[in-house]
């Protein structure tokens, strides 16, 4: 997509098939306050910027692990490597996805495993971009000129390689010429939605307000939202869906409230060995995410400020399960599937 | 209650009966981080009080505006000042019955209308502490040694003259030996939850944890809440209850989710005049208190930044109603009330 008038993709590698890869990534920490391109250099790093989320979002966390993997090829000690990357993260299942297929690119390789890892993470990266624009194909034909959507967190295309998955119908809509407005929710304690989903959507001309995540319920009764359409980190093989933190929240007002709940994702995100979302490890992150809030002030600096009580404690649970009988539909790049079907998407 | 020992309420009248009134109120804009106490001389300082939050919540804003109609009464214009302290805020009920009973006592004075007037607005400040004191009587019932419970915004001392509605059960139980763990909901955007609840129970000596208001349906499934207790701004005589913006989806999560949904409010937060809560008006503030944060940075400031994307604009509205089909009971200092036999408390 366009930054500036110029085409980015959320991350890619650099550097000559035989070499250890620099992996490139847009910053998305100091997002939307400033556009700058983090380099990660090896497996560590790289590591580093999945933990603290220089990059973030399921089908993006997914390309750079398969980068991530080539570094590890490249340093020798592929089997660490895929342990530390492994261990950085735990909800969102493309990045297992693609660590296996790296790691096995590599493994099996009979001439260079470096240049074999780094093709499957290159495939892996491409194959993302190219799911996320199938899906926006599929699920543009929910969506008609003049209507109010809703979506949680950011699974636009800065959580995928390009395009995004929930935004993704968003953009194809809007270059059919009709056009969507989209209702953002801050998603705090990282306000993704705020943050990430309105700078995307006003880069792209796309109408869009941010809204609290308090708002939701009063906003789906007063603002003729049509419909609601979220990412997802990992689907079990029962349409459970586990996604960032106040989905499932959202999924239960939009059921009481009769509006329509549809996930987006890439098949890389359906975990074929996970029965049901119970079985989804949910990443518990620093009560600081909480108690603290980082942004700009008026004379441009980013600070982090504390927003809480002095002395408080918090819960910061990173992402929830919302139960596949919530979900309307969830819009792969092959098709639109009822959640009890997703298994026929692999 | 107490700060740092010493006991204070909420909001307060000084100076001698025949002069106009200086009101004192805590500083809610500055708390958790700096406690300080702000007078408004004249009717029109204390409409700015209220206007701009300095105080807030139901009782605390009856309070306050029964004060400011007896400031109105010494200014010689009562009826501009009744309409002036009437346009600051549109949802809390307390309101309109205080400035409606302090009018009405200095109105009908055949002596010495500000001295009548004055007396009025001490009585219905004095009242709103003593029927917070019965609510936690009532509410204490409902809780038990080692339960946990989550409240959304403050409902807390700082919401009402004294004691609070939602949080003064769990401070009756702390008196009488029964220990409550709070799941203090943030309440975006002002906050007052991970600000004042947090605050207030951490003087209290009361075990408490703030989550973000995107958490509230993953620790209704995995922290054992037993018991939910809002406030309310408004209570319509079929039930109907407006709250701080987000209580709705609360209660709707609640009830999908098997948690009892309580409401404590006193008496004077219903509105006799008002069958159902679509007919209650609803507050819309600016967008800019949903599109920056004010909070502390490390070295003490107290500064607002912006957490959205520059050019972003927002929702705010900042109350919605929750059905009474939600709510389990409505605790008020006369007894526990199913909400469509709430008519029965006045």
């Amino acid at each position: 997509m366009l930054v500036e008038g110029k085409p980015y993709r959320t991350v890619w590698a650099e550097g000559k098939s035989h070499e250890r890869p620099v992996v490139r990534m847009i910053d998305q920490k100091i997002l939307p306050f400033v556009f700058a391109i983090h380099d990660a250099l090896d497996v560590s790093q790289t590591c580093i910027g999945i933990k603290d989320m220089t990059v973030r979002g399921a089908g993006a966390i997914g390309a750079t692990a398969g980068f991530a993997m080539a570094q590890g090829f490249a340093e020798g000690d592929p089997e660490a490597a895929r342990k530390a990357i492994e261990a950085t993260r735990p909800t969102a299942y493309n990045l297992f996805n693609a660590t296996k297929r790296v790691f096995e690119a590599g493994d099996k390789s009979s001439a260079n495993s470096l240049a074999d890892a780094r093709a499957e993470a290159e495939r892996i990266a491409d194959e993302d971009a190219a799911s996320c624009e199938q899906i926006g194909q599929h699920g543009a034909k929910l969506l008609e000129d003049g209507m109010t959507i809703m979506t949680q967190c950011n699974a636009g295309w800065l959580a995928f390689v390009d395009w995004g998955s929930a935004l993704s119908p968003v953009y194809a809509a809007n270059r059919q010429g009709n056009k969507v407005k989209v209702i953002a929710n801050y998603t705090g304690p990282r306000g993704q939605g705020g943050r990430l989903t309105a700078w995307e959507l006003i880069n792209e001309g796309i109408e869009n307000v941010v809204q609290w995540d308090t708002a939701v319920a009063h906003s789906l009764q007063h603002e003729e939202v049509k419909l609601i359409i979220v990412g997802a980190d990992r689907i079990a093989t029962n349409g459970d869906v586990a996604n960032k933190i106040g989905t499932h929240g959202v999924a239960i007002m939009a059921k009481r409230l009769g509006v329509p709940f549809y996930v987006a994702a890439p098949t890389s995100t359906i975990d074929p060995d996970c029965p049901t979302g119970e079985k989804i490890p949910i990443e518990d992150r620093s009560g600081d995410e909480v108690l603290y809030q980082t942004g700009q002030t008026d004379d441009g600096k980013i600070v982090r400020v504390r927003i809480t009580a002095p002395g408080s404690k918090a819960l910061n649970p990173a992402f929830d399960v919302t139960p596949a009988e919530l979900i309307k539909g969830i819009i792969t790049q092959k098709d639109i599937f009822v959640p009890d079907r997703i298994q026929e998407a692999l």
